[in-house]
């Protein structure tokens, strides 16, 4: 029985400037049957803000709350901790940590920081790393899919700065459990009781099925053949063709 | 017996702009005695021409042949397979691939490429890979000292595109035991009756004991406390002050 519904954004809910066919009908009829949907996401290049007004232009108007993203997650680390970050992340997203002091960093955070990921910059994290700052990190995705192809997302970034300075990345991002089940605890339900969907089998699918959810795997977005053997073959993962495919076949109450 | 040495060159023989104390001297001595002497770098910011006509004005004059350099070892096996290399490598070091095709790459080689080094190149080489490029590196190391502190080598960026694309690298450079063993050849040795010595206890020292030579770590360069304890405790390696340290412990011919 499904009780709420975790949903990747990018590649699973959108690509580009447009829905994917066929969503904005199926979460009408979710949100009907009053099944409630947060959305977990570690994209970094755009603020809770920021990104809440973009899916209100393609469409899709949802509030900041059921917003779950993986820089707030580092920014609420941060804090918890009395931590200054030095921040290596998209120029977009420095909004999202402009209330902590970042004089005398004592921590790096990683995102997907485009064009930002340069020589200087990634000399100045490894030196910090080297000095024992702790490295915190929105993900370790591999890649994304862009229109032009694939491009490299935060992960290879992590795993440089991890060899270079003998260190591990604290991952606060998908696929963290304690990400997921910190988004199952706002829709109000126990883990065995949410569906994660998305187009990561990795950070989406087996992240979620590890910490105790449900899954499953699109075949949209950055989905390629072979991914579908990735998957976790525990009872609550699959692979269906889109976002609506997978309503059809999991959620009786729709 | 030692028969035959090999050398690191930078953090070892010199650091920024001067040899290192004594070095030139107890080099003087070793050819002197008729012991031959082989320099193996992974440095990837200079020709071999520019490397023999930079180690001259330091006051140490050696010739081309002599110099075991990793790009090198890439420019040879690329040339052996038949490959159209796309170069993310010092623009320095362009000329030494000036021969090969470059037209429809079909391999990615990476070198320390400093600058070079930013998401626009990266992703290029991430895609390249991804249609099935092999990885070609001249070396795996973490980071090199500068004047103002370490900076990052061609490592971690090894790291980044292996787990983008799911691939692994082929190194030429140090730690390959071919590398050592070409070497070693080439001073007309067998390999157990090398000396290697170098600053990286991965790259120089344990490298060259997997591959059947003796090792010594010098505590110049790169060197930080705590290297010691990562030595492979094998009968052919140990730590010294400098390299005047290893000859005059190690070479009873000297």
């Amino acid at each position: 029985m499904i009780r709420g519904l975790l949903l990747d954004l990018g590649g699973t809910v959108y690509v580009g400037d447009r829905l994917l066919p066929g969503v904005a009908e199926s979460l009408r009829r979710v949100t009907a049957a009053g099944v409630p949907i947060c959305y977990v996401t570690n994209t970094s290049r755009m603020t809770r803000r920021q990104l809440s007004e973009m899916l209100a232009q393609l469409g899709l108007p949802v509030s900041e709350d059921v917003l779950f993203t993986a820089p707030r997650a580092v920014h609420d680390y941060l804090r918890h901790h009395d931590l200054h970050p030095w921040l290596l992340v998209h120029p977009a997203l420095e909004e999202e940590f402009a209330d902590l002091p970042q004089e005398r960093p004592d921590a790096v955070v990683l995102g997907d920081a485009g064009n930002a990921f340069n020589y200087a910059h990634l000399n100045r994290a490894f030196r910090l790393l080297h000095a024992g700052a702790p490295l915190l990190t929105v993900g370790e995705n591999r890649y994304f899919q862009e229109e032009d192809g694939l491009s490299l997302d935060v992960g290879p970034f992590v795993r440089a700065l991890e060899y270079a300075a003998d260190t591990r990345a604290m991952i606060l991002g998908k696929p963290a459990a304690e990400f997921f089940r910190a988004a199952a605890e706002a829709l109000g339900c126990r883990p065995e009781e949410v569906l994660m969907i998305g187009d990561d089998v990795e950070a989406d699918v087996n992240g979620a099925l590890r910490a105790g959810l449900q899954g499953a795997l699109v075949r949209t977005g950055k989905f390629r053949p072979g991914d579908d053997a990735r998957i976790d073959p525990s009872p609550g993962g699959g692979v269906y063709d889109d976002l609506p495919a997978v309503l059809n076949a999991r959620c009786s109450a729709l």
